[in-house]
């Protein structure tokens, strides 16, 4: 039997049934998460979206909408502008938006990242009801090691405050980053992002995958989850993988290291459409309706 | 037969009609947009309206409001202080205003370029009913790539809001700059900055035509037309050139590449008056009145 | 007979009385404080909870919870995050909401310390009436001869205002650091740290142990408790040393240098649940129930 | 037969008679203004004020209010603090507020000039309530070039703005100045900087003489007068010169290139009270009585 | 006969009363100020107040209420913390609070010097209300040539105004410094920097003594008096040095220099009470009551 969400005691009582309906939709009644990302439009320019080995028609934002509307996914996170430009055709999408977004144009040697919000949360409840969309939550970024963390850890605060007061999901993109981090897929610092998280009161963390030498990444991600507490750990899907390495990495991650789903972005979005909703479809297999990995592959592969 | 125009979600409903007057009259009822740029006043300091090549009459900003008020353009774009000293004798032209500038004096060898927004679009809104002028949106430039990046993010996504909520258009200057931007005219980078201007949630966005050694401009500039999603895309005209080059370049931009209009200033503005109504009616010619090549030349001729 | 606790004018009249009763629930009607500091998880990221010689449970946050419930402290300060998920639970807790934090991450020799407040005191107020649970007070801390100083003690002025209006205590950590400081355990500076808490109305100061070759630490605290004047001193715990070590050095601070308390943190949580939960009551002994070293050792042998 | 202002468009309707009134006022019903600056304590800090050359009772401000008083002059400009202080006994002055100010203290050399407006537009309405003194308007400084040109642009915007709300009129100061600025006195750049204060809706635009190698000033100030356009153009008096010369220069500046008037400061009050005011007087004759250069030398001589 | 002091046009007709009084109340109906300044516990840390030469009294805050409480002083400056801890038990002191403060640790070779407000001019009211005290007025330092001078000048005048709307008195500390000021002591800057003060609008301006090659401080005290105009100068007592010498001193800056009281803080306070009571009255004697160096000399003795 399922739990029941935890609602935080910073959510009003008055905003306690629509938190938990947002929680329970993008969960999909689940205690876990299929985050369709879709914000690299920003922060990696066009290089998720065209040019070798990604399918010509990802280079047209409606392909990501295409995926998301057609495709078994908890929420879909994008940003706002282009919600707004596309909700009308597509208002079935469970949305996220993302708050903050940076370019890759500055890198961490020439100055350490700092990413700040473009809306307030009033903003984002403004588009929810003239919109009618289904929008369920917010996501914010912050790289914890940055000389600009302070800022970061302020605005992830106060939003996740505004959010909660609206009954919205809260999703953190906690990534260590800076010149004075040496490591950023160090489990231990990893497990310590996840932990910053809990402190600032995020319903999910979603974090990279650790590596460490002579340790499988599932083993490595444990430390994280525990240190995360109640607040539940997803893990990004990173760059273009092997589709059954992925599953059963994914696999791993739930079921090894206790994470509570995942965060796929342009592993997605960069397959056409029907082999992109196909593996949508597997990863929630896996993330959300408890199937093996080689049912899920199975999924991926339409036998 | 024409499309209506896609009117974002973060309009107001009751905002909707307005957006949709200001994008027709913009538009003149075609999808395509004419921008007369000019806000170089500031930009460019007096470098473009005074010199060697540049008709004498240029020097006095009353020349750019002549050649608007006697030629067909979409929108006019400058600064408000100019527009409110002149705009009650030229009161029939549509204004953009442009909420930020900056000279070109600071090199970017010596500091990342910045540039804060002068108004908020709340001032827009009461010179618009103080004045009684056809001010149809705002204009923003962001530097991407820049230190300041996430500063001018931010204020973008806040002003496109604030339009938004007025029924105004918003225009985004997308421009890569910064020491971190090795080359600002590679035409997949500035396919980048066309889908930053849609996660903004721009109407249309303006970006300098890409370069690309053995590639024609207006294939190159495919990428960010598909790229920009139903953000609209126009090119800048760029510096004095021949009159039946940039025409036909205009015309590949449209009719190849897909783009939706231009945003054309100096080359415009530095001929003496009736070459420069001649001119613009060319240049509208081409982009909103479906003229061949040959047709806007001898427009621009007077034939 | 004990004092009451003297009201800072400051304190509106209709908050005296809150003021009063959150003054001696901290204290538990003594004039001491028994701090329970569990901020560490930005602090200090995991390294505090997990690792070689750290109980296992202390990496779930809830462990610092159910120490909190289970043993006899004035106070447990740490993130409204995490109060939020888990207070629920653990209603009977007297809380203190720390109000910034960083990670260890950025090192002086790279960027001189700053943090800023993550919440304003309403929101901490909202909390409390929205939840019921007994929050008692802010925790802020203020890098003083850091570069970023003038904004952490404005910060922190206006903070303990903030705290006042709403009968809330106010806690200071005063710690000198950064590039100027030379050495961060000079019990003269330390006495200066403690003026300047004096200065900005913070009912407890929190500084750490001072050192000085010839002199006992209690003896080299002399100084700093009096500069203090009227806002009473609190040693910070400092690291895992020898629990007999630990007493004995606590009674002195107390009963010698005259501190009015302590705050203690990972040389509590990072013990087992049952043996974290006797050092508490060994220490809230010293602290507040008039214990000797002995009696005090003796409780946390569990004798 | 003079012309009537241009009232901008951005004077709200209901302020359009006062700020005729003012501009009236300030122009002596004549086109142009004559403008005693009397910022320089802040900005020249006591080198204008005392020392060889300078009359003994200009240390004391009632030097200038003296002179203001007692001569024909357009507008007096100065800071609040000063006109709060004596304007009781100098309510017949015109004044305009000089709302920026910084000490010279800091050169460029070591960081780019900067000055934050001290006081917002409705405390200049206040103060004109509260006293009942004439003031006419708002004068702004802008270092144009600066790396802090982006913060002063939008002051200056937002300030105009304000002032053109209540009625006032605005002056801006446009000195380019900064380490990206070679030559402070380049005709060409100084008529960039006038037309940048065009854009900014400025009134009136005070800029240095420009300099040319084998051109007088008058004539190296035709550019900027013309790319001024609506805005009225005043140079700066400048250090003390031989009185001929200067009356010499300023009927060329206003002859010969056009300019709508002079800001004289040191020049005026550095001299002894009689002197000052008949060259206060001699400046008016010319900028506002039409007088010729030899009426107003004798003016200046009291014949 | 003693002038009536001049009120500012800035204090609303409705203050004018109050300022009265508090002007009066703060000069004993004189027209000068002894100021007893005890911000040093953040200034100076606890170098003032503990170690060699020092009574072991002063240590405690308590001290100064006591010394402030038991003399004749004009007004007692210092931090807002301790009036709210102690006023009730001194409820007779005339305070001045001072509203900003920084430590010493950061030296200018490191970074020039900044102190931003603690306070907003509301607080200080609130205080005032809520506590029944004498607080007369508001106090703020502002470092002239230093690379933050724009911000402090802009904060001083706001503050300056703020306390105007509420009748209180407004006192600067004006002090040159920073790595563009070579010389802290010279007459000229310091006069230039009590002309910045007279700008501001300040009541009172606090200034060190000036010291020159083959002049009396006195003497080189008088431009700086000049320049203040109807701005009160007041001297900083610096160092403890010998009384007599002080006392001379301060005889010759009122009487000779022109100077309108003092501001002296270590050199009260370092002294046990009853020689402290006695060195205040000595003060007051030659501040406010006229007295010769030898009577002064004579209170300071207990004859």
């Amino acid at each position: 039997m399922k739990s029941r969400p935890i609602v935080p005691l910073s959510v009003p009582q008055e905003q306690r049934s629509i938190y938990i309906e947002n929680f329970e939709l993008a969960t999909q009644a689940s205690d876990n998460l299929m985050l369709f990302a879709g914000d690299q439009k920003v922060e990696h320019l066009n290089d998720d979206f065209f040019g070798v080995g990604i399918a010509p028609e990802d280079n047209d934002p409606v392909h990501m909408f295409e995926i998301a509307s057609k495709s078994k996914i908890g929420v879909f996170a994008t940003q706002l502008g282009l919600i707004a430009r596309y909700g009308a055709d597509f208002s079935k999408i469970p949305y996220i938006v993302k708050l903050n977004s940076k370019t890759k144009l500055v890198k961490t040697s020439q100055r350490d990242p700092t990413s700040s919000n473009w809306y307030e949360v009033k903003d984002i409840l403004d588009l929810k009801k003239n919109s009618g969309l289904k929008i369920l939550g917010i996501g914010y970024t912050v790289y914890l090691g940055s000389e600009y963390e302070s800022e970061m850890l302020r605005e992830a605060a106060r939003l996740i405050k505004g959010a909660q007061e609206n009954g919205f999901l809260s999703i953190l993109w906690m990534y260590p980053r800076g010149k004075a981090v040496l490591d950023e897929k160090d489990p231990h610092l990893i497990a310590g992002a996840a932990g910053v998280a809990a402190c600032l009161g995020a319903d999910f963390v979603k974090v990279n995958a650790p590596k460490k030498e002579g340790s499988s990444s599932a083993e490595a991600l444990k430390e994280a989850v525990v240190a995360a507490g109640r607040t539940k750990l997803i893990c990004a899907g990173g760059g273009n993988t092997d589709p059954e390495k992925f599953l059963k990495d994914l696999y791993d991650q739930i079921h090894i290291a206790g994470a509570s789903g995942n965060a796929t972005g342009r592993n997605i979005h960069q397959r056409k459409l029907d082999e992109a909703i196909r593996f949508c479809n597997a990863i929630s297999g896996i993330t959300i309706e408890g199937k093996s990995v080689q049912e899920a592959i199975d999924m991926f592969k339409g036998l």
